[in-house]
């Protein structure tokens, strides 16, 4: 008889554009997402958590990312007793769920709903380098406001969770600019909603990227790109551009002379007065609570996202310097986006409803506060209390329990207890900051002995030999004194793990 | 020409068997996976997060639950440029991703790896009242670790989670039972492996929901269910079925007891001798470490994953009465349970990896605090500050930046402040213990008024006249002691809010 092939195994990977994430990952994550939902809710909003899965037909296409508008969805068919049921879909950001949400529940949630939400989203979209599948949003949004006081309440709450987490003031800004002084700039162009306008919105967005001139050139005739491919413009005049460019670049030495050049710039515009007149309101909410124009001012230039709201639109950028990985100085940037927008849930109820939010790119957050070093570095490893003898597990646990109860950290070595070189290597690869050893002699005596491993390894690297016969690395207590010792050293290392 | 047809409004619904949180459903669950992280982190645990998206050949078909052995996953095919691309699937619980974490990154994790777990599964089963198809688990695995002192420290810890989120000593008992000791009775019984030992398995899982009786006949010829609808038996005599029986009700008045009644039940098996060894093993670890036979039992009657669990398996079960929906006393249950699987790694390497862990039922729990009445009923809602006069948003702002600064929730009224009752209604839909009023008057002489939202509510109710004249509910103070009454008020409440 032949042989039973045997099923191939399965691959241990993820599938592409997923990862996970261990340790410290997981739980500084875990920490900002605590401190920025503190300051969400001090200011009155909710937690919302929706499920990660809606159907197809509640996610729509809001995606507010112009520059990639055919992303896609995680989708499938449910398989329901005739074997067609409705299409599912992992949430691709956290607003679109809640436009349902609120549609939804509306005759039981208050108005205005304040409400903050904080998980992972899906995006299939092509992974690369940096770029996942699966990322965490940070979003605070308020559904019911009309007045631009919530904007400006969201500016302010969004520069409080930034110092919260750790980005001190001087460090970042909130710029905020308004969709509706672009509406009155397209008016006063004579440009109606159709095909051009759509693709002069386009073009603004890329301003980021390509600068005063690219857009100039994008709205008028056409650009070659970096790649030498060349990019058709929008076939505007010079005179047609001008007042769009007029627009971007309308920023001034301070606010009153940035809302100047707006209403220059809008003309006589009715949606375009109203705009510049919401960005003045806005200002002076913020300057009223003691946000300056260090913190949050008004900025023209910003697009991003100008294309999907309709009202104010907001971006906190960082403006420390970093290394990028070719070494070459350049703007942490962006971290932080929102504004704005009326349109989502007259999707389900037929009547607009007035919202605006924020999201915060926690995993760009923390990036940055690496880049500054400004991460919590403390000792987190266990301590490692090690087997030498396995008869005697019992003696070793209750070492350990003894510990924990006094809110240190800390286990017993677990592997087989053989070779105890491997048990050092384990407390190394943990980062403990100590081992506790006691073996029969020690257990005879009633002491343990207690190895100081972080600074055993300064030792190992480069202590001179006075220092290594001052301070020695191994001590040997009482076993009584175990706890005190350990308190002892670990308060050298500026901190218990309690 | 004829008026193009508008497309339909999408429904604002979740998918069926789905639902969203709300607030402190939200709130509460997340204090709880703190604490029980923190517990996890405490016994030398690593958090891990790995992603929620699997490939299907990954994940495997390792379900512990036996009942339901052909639940579905959520499943889609990747369209690669061919346009077949890898099957993925959401995960239907933390232990299969562990599995592959460990396989794909064993060379980078130390050995044994203690890790924990916390998020949500997808399940795609029939939903039903109380059972959704995303929920809750908060998993912790030691990977590598061949003792059953990794058994029993997971024992110790669930012990340790259980009291930190507030299930207090007696209102809980963890039972271990161990899978050896079921393997050493079917080998003396002379089942091997095959549709019949099979069948025992799955008939001892049905033992929590039929008892001695239903096992006994369900072992023989088989036995009419509830419905009236008849089950087959195993077919074994009276005398073939005895081993299993007596296993099951082993236990006896203390461990010792329990033990001799299992060694008696295994007989000459090698390895139901190993399995009594085991227990006897984890009793005394946990014994040395403080955990009685109150908090920590050998108990052959845990049947749950046994079929599925290669060694030890504990239930933690909590073992007050609570009065389920019919206003009948029952006992509440299990909310967590886990064990020893040594087989999971092996799918992907070749090599069996000793692996063993332990599930904590999140939502179980935090229903069983709440049917105790333990959770926290601290005032949540925020201070809210009315709006009286719509042109003066920075004064009312000014107002809640100072309480938020002071740590207070707090918050302006934004939705349209014309009509001031919507906006006491608002702050009674928020449960507000506060809102703070200020008109043109109060404004010119300096003062707000303050007004305690939660007395009034109970003078509204059920207060005396005298107790009304004794206590007025609303206050008119200076400006800038504005802050000083809300907390004067707040902490007669019994906290504040930072």
């Amino acid at each position: 008889m032949a042989k039973q092939k045997k099923a191939p195994r399965p691959k241990a990977e993820t599938p592409k554009g997923f990862r996970d994430y261990f340790g410290a990952e997981v739980t500084e994550r875990a920490e900002m997402l605590q401190k920025i939902a503190a300051v969400y809710h001090r200011y009155g909003f909710d937690a919302l958590e929706s499920s990660a899965v809606e159907t197809v037909e509640a996610l729509g296409k809001f995606l507010p990312d112009v520059d990639r508008p055919n992303e896609g969805v995680f989708a499938w068919q449910e398989s329901d007793e005739d074997g067609h049921g409705d299409w599912l879909a992992l949430r691709y950001d956290l607003t679109a769920p809640l436009a349902r949400v609120y549609a939804q529940h509306r005759n039981d949630l208050p108005t205005p709903y304040r409400r903050y939400a904080m998980g992972p989203v899906w995006r299939n979209e092509k992974p690369g380098p940096g770029r996942f599948r699966q990322f965490y949003q940070c979003d605070a949004d308020t559904v019911g406001a009309p007045s631009v006081a919530a904007d400006a309440e969201i500016c302010a709450m969004l520069a409080d969770c930034l110092e919260e987490v750790g980005i001190p003031r001087g460090d970042y800004v909130i710029r905020v600019n308004n969709r509706k002084v672009l509406n009155g700039v397209l008016e006063v162009m004579g440009l109606e909603e159709g095909a051009q306008r759509d693709a002069v919105l386009r073009t603004i967005d890329k301003f980021d990227k390509v600068g005063e001139s690219g857009v100039r050139e994008l709205l008028g005739k056409g650009r070659l790109d970096a790649s030498g491919a060349y990019i058709d413009g929008v076939g505007l005049s010079d005179d047609q551009a001008a007042p769009v460019l007029a627009f971007l670049t309308s920023k001034g030495g301070d606010a009153v002379e940035t809302l100047t050049n707006l209403r220059a710039a809008v003309g006589a515009s009715q949606i375009g007065a109203e705009g510049v007149q919401e960005l003045e309101t806005i200002a002076e909410l913020v300057a009223a609570q003691g946000y300056g124009p260090d913190r949050i001012e008004i900025d023209p230039s910003v697009v991003r996202g100008l294309g999907y709201y309709t009202g104010p639109v907001f971006e906190a950028e960082l403006t420390f310097e970093i290394l990028d990985e070719k070494g070459r100085k350049r703007q942490f940037g962006s971290v932080s986006g929102g504004g704005r927008y009326d349109d989502l849930v007259k999707r389900f109820t037929g009547q607009a409803v007035p919202a605006t939010g924020v999201s915060i790119g926690v995993d760009r957050l923390l990036a940055a506060l690496h880049a500054k070093g400004r991460t919590d570095t403390a000792t987190e490893g266990p301590v490692v209390v090690t087997v030498m003898d396995r008869d005697r597990m019992a003696d070793y646990q209750d070492m350990a329990t003894e510990l924990r109860r006094a809110g240190q950290r800390a286990e017993v070595y677990l592997g087989n207890p053989k070779n105890f070189g491997n048990q050092l290597k384990y407390a190394d690869k943990r980062a403990s900051p100590i081992a506790i050893i006691q073996g029969g002699d020690e257990k005879e005596r009633g002491v343990v002995q207690i190895k100081d491993l972080i600074l055993g390894a300064k030792i190992a690297e480069n202590a001179t030999l006075e220092e290594w016969k001052e301070r020695p690395s191994q001590y040997e207590v009482p076993r009584d004194q175990m706890l005190e010792k350990v308190r002892e050293i670990l308060a050298t290392y500026g901190g218990d793990d309690a």
